[in-house]
């Protein structure tokens, strides 16, 4: 065994993720459970990923094919754990297939909070200290449950006491074993050493700190400054535990960086979602995905946005729903918009409440205010859409396209039936079914012709006479009257 | 008296819930409040059935009526205490009415946070001690105001001292009485004999032990382990407090049971509510009522469902309403639905937002996806219902059905004038409002024709050139080309 | 130098907000940044104006025109801070203007915690004690950061030790300098002789002490009970801190007279905002600006209101936003519903889901229950308007109004073209498009025959074989019988 420089030595990342979770009650495997919109698997390997790790093995076992489905192929090396026989064999199947000469992290999939920042901390540690492995500790007030970190006059670990085997002294130690290690390029061989024999008959990686102090090494420990990083979240409600430690994680980033959060308790905001400074987002804000939010922009309460582009300025008025969304600098949206996928809002567009937006492209200053539906069009610069438009984009199997040109004054409850095209310039009298296209600058009526007859409100309210006296009392006077 | 075996003797309960609550600042009397969903006095009453008793005495005072009223005579006896002259007083009016042989709880109808758990634990501490009467007590790190238990070297309540009676070393005792008390049918008898002799002329339930005691009796005690739950609600904030309680216990048992719950703090779930594994609760939630929710459902963030069905695998997505609905497995509705009393949608309905539905039957695989009505009628399967679409089912007086076969096409922006019937498979253009009914297979159009006038938009803007040329580039400048 | 009598001298007050506030990584001064609604500043404004200054000088330096134009010039004075040169010379800038004959109180732009009783405490103390300064004061169980007040036996302030400058027992002093002082007339002209011999080079007002001392004065010092009163908000997480405090603070006080608020974490009212007892506010609701709600109104989730007045007795439903809206009493208005400013509904007004109004008079008993746009009108009373009514006021550059009488009957996606006058009791038939005005009375019907086309249908699916094949199942089958 030849130890190369840890300065240099690259490292390999193996990340535990065969574990039932029957704590869960779920028929999604444990590791699968999404905090803050990333599955808690996904979290380990991003972390690897930023680490800059060579190789990222995934050691699969309950819904293997589903973990690994999710995962996807990228970059990753998926190992099979067909029979869960502790963290040491777990480890041997995966460290199979690492080429031997790097450094082997050991992360798990279900403690989503361990932080890149001290990942690094623990690495550095390791690398400078020239131990074998470094163990990454963490302290409590009681850590009762843990196995606790014994370490030796110069401070080297000397063994790590499970819970069940500890003394009262023992006991009292406040220095725990998160379970994450880092270990020179001898692990997967050593590993082979560690026996089964114990009462579970389970393999135990922590055997190792033995097996390398056998060789005359040494072993670090390196604490991080916040326990909470290595909470697993077992059930549902670690679960959102684990979820509300992340979400002000990103608040409080957000919020150093100049974005204003009035009620960060009540947001929602993923790791994924980049926001400008002097950006206002109130309470009960959902973002997910890659949405970007440039500055100065307002998301008001309530809104749930995702993949979307909200440009520098624009006001997102509450309960507004977007997603996969194009918002132009300066638009104002909503309350109670709907714009879904394929939307792309021109500068200073507006769009106004019980308004549905689809595959839809409005040019600069086009305005929508009020109850409408757009979908499969584009639709001119300063183009007025009265209320109640609708694009009746659909034939029973196929979406066809509509165009709208500039400067156009649809009137409203009108019906554009697509495929359709507007000219520029066009007017469409209120009411209007429109099922011709309309050459540039023209109007276009297609409505019925109004049609009054007097008289008849006494005849028809006459004959309901009864339910009117019941429910209708003014109008059952001007009965009387008339 | 006779002393009936501890262990088959029945149980009967007393809730006192006469009290004003000044400090609620209320016309409504203060055991109606509601935590959770539910009046305060209606905990006390559903934990006294959970407990299989016998008899069940509220006793009422302020806003009795109201009281009475609300809780319905189902299985309950009343008691009025028209003057409020102590607790001993208001026992003896609910005890009146007792047939003398089972063990009396008194019970509280401002404490709601009180558990079945604890009461069955004090009563299996009393019926195993032999105690006459047991204590239901607490413990804080600082007792003041509460009335203090003084033990015996046996472990048996000697007295309990009120605040105003206590000396320095009485005061030091953090062992608090909760009021909650269960005794043996004795006491009504006793009770009769406390006095009023004291400074407030009140009638004190505590001088009972000392009526116990001097017939030789013991006094037990039982100390829950959650103070928290004899913490009584008298004003506004206790009542939010004892409310944020009740959520958090019920939410932390849906989560144990395999409910995924985003952000516990921001959900608001009646316990009367049922939630199967593998749903998943987004933020800000609300459910009430009787409403049932299987497995692998999702509710989106910001809905608020009452009393309704929710099929497995159905998708409540963000910001929508339900009220005695039924939505069928497989289903996706919202964002922005509105569901309404008689809805039932068949499997993998499709309802979309600014959609509003009130006593309607969709068959499977309907879809409405956008901006409409539909009240009072009926839908066959796989039929297509248009934007804008609106279902007349009032004529001013009277609602009207009607009835839509499967397979339609209904064209955006159509009005079907009810009583209507649409046959299997028929067609409606856009735009269309259908005042007769449609035979199968037919195709309906009921709108004007359209007519393009040519030139028409220069006049009109002409017309309006001044406005135009400051409100309207765009429009402004083609004026000038055309 | 006089010293006017202490308990009829006047009040002038100094509010110093020149500071940068880099941390806050923003374009808007500091100041600015609103705190549940109102800029940091206006906190200080308005307590200076509750305790009735005399005169308010507002010291501007960064972003001076804005905070100036924010502030408004009623009342107030400004100066201004070109150099930042520490709070002696922020001091000097804003005494400058002052008449000299009163007790001056410095206040900051950017503590918006600090209340009124606090400060009139300080203000008693100050007089009653005869001191020459008052500091207020706070006490952490570790002041680290802080300056620490040394008092002598007498238990007046000796002096400040800034942190940099204390030694391990004036480390350990718990009791820290707010910042916050009230002085005698002497002030400014004894902080003309403040040097800036120190290394930053700054004039630092508490070198005030020193000069009081000099002249046999006595500095007393007031300790504020909560020390989060004198947090600063200087970057956007301590923003969010302060606007959680201060609605914390709003909600517990409208608790305390008698109104429900289910989730107190979760809502955001403004302090401008009144409601009566017996008002049910329900989760995530939204409150601000000069908002009424009277008695027994119930708020629903999510709604969001701004400067509008809630008759008693009216019911708000979820997801409603409104904006300078009259809303009778016992009206009901959503869920989703919009009510714009100009609203006024008379008593009992019924507004359903998707309803939009603006600058619009609904009288007693009007209903509008589905998806409908009323702008610029007026509704007499009793008057129903059916699902997916619009009035389209618009011409595309002027807006115009219409008026509906009383007990007129609106059919449903009808459209009313403005200008329009519709007379009492008229009918209109559903989905006309009205284009005339009507008469009292009578009947208008505006749209096309209906036409039914037999045996369509087939030839339209069956031209559409292949898609109607793969996507409706149904149909499919149908196509094959017919």
């Amino acid at each position: 065994m030849t130890r190369p420089d840890p300065q240099t030595r690259p490292l390999d990342v193996i990340v535990l993720a065969a574990g039932a979770g029957t704590r869960m009650k779920s028929d999604l495997p444990k590791v699968l459970h999404p905090v803050a919109g990333r599955p808690m698997v996904g979290w380990a390997v991003k972390v690897a990923r930023n680490l800059g790790a060579r190789q990222i093995v995934v050691v699969t076992g309950h819904g293997a094919e589903r973990v690994e489905e999710t995962l996807g192929a990228e970059g990753l090396t998926f190992a099979r754990q067909d029979q869960q026989l502790g963290t040491g064999h777990a480890f041997l199947c995966g460290a199979d297939g690492l080429s031997g000469d790097g450094d082997v992290l050991v992360l798990y999939g279900d403690t989503p909070l361990l932080s890149e920042e001290t990942l690094r901390d623990l690495l550095a540690e390791h690398r400078a200290s020239g131990s074998a492995m470094t163990v990454l500790t963490g302290e409590l007030p009681d850590a009762t449950g843990y196995g606790r970190i014994i370490r030796d006059e110069a401070g080297h670990v000397q063994r790590i006491v499970e819970e069940k085997a500890a003394n009262a002294e023992e006991k009292a130690v406040r220095e725990f074993n998160s379970g994450v290690y880092v270990m020179d390029a001898r692990a997967p061989e050593l590993a082979r050493q560690i026996g089964n024999d114990n009462p579970a008959q389970e393999y135990y990686l922590t055997d190792l700190l033995e097996l390398y102090r056998r060789q005359g090494d040494t072993i670090g420990a390196y604490k991080l400054s916040d326990p909470d990083e290595v909470m697993g979240a077992n059930d549902r409600r670690q679960l959102a535990d684990a979820e509300a430690v992340m979400r002000r994680r990103i608040t409080q980033g957000l919020m150093k960086e100049g974005v204003t959060i009035q009620s960060p308790d009540t947001v929602r905001i993923e790791d994924t979602v980049q926001i400008a400074r002097d950006v206002v987002i109130e309470p009960g804000v959902i973002l997910t995905g890659q949405t970007v939010i440039e500055s100065g922009a307002t998301i008001g309460a309530y809104s749930v946005i995702g993949r979307s582009h909200i440009g520098a300025g624009a006001v997102i008025k509450p309960h507004s729903v977007l997603e996969d969304a194009e918002v132009g600098a300066g638009a104002d949206v909503g309350p109670f918009a709907r714009l879904r996928p394929g939307t792309v809002l021109g500068e200073g567009v507006h769009i106004g409440n019980f308004v549905e937006t689809k595959n839809a492209r409005l040019d600069k200053g086009v305005k929508a205010g009020h109850l409408a539906y757009l979908g499969d069009v584009t639709i001119g610069q300063e183009t007025n859409v009265g209320a109640g438009t609708i694009v009746a984009n659909y034939d029973g199997v196929n979406k066809h396209p509509t165009q709208v040109g500039a400067g156009v004054f649809i009137g409203s409850n009108s019906t554009l039936i697509a495929p359709r095209t507007v000219g520029d310039a066009a007017f469409i009298a209120a009411g209007s079914a429109v099922h011709e296209d309309i050459p540039e600058g023209a109007m276009a009526v297609a409505r019925g012709k109004q049609r009054n007859v007097e008289g008849w409100s006494r005849r028809y309210w006459g004959a309901l006479r009864e339910k009117v006296d019941a429910k209708l009392p003014w109008l059952s006077e001007w009965l009387k009257k008339n």
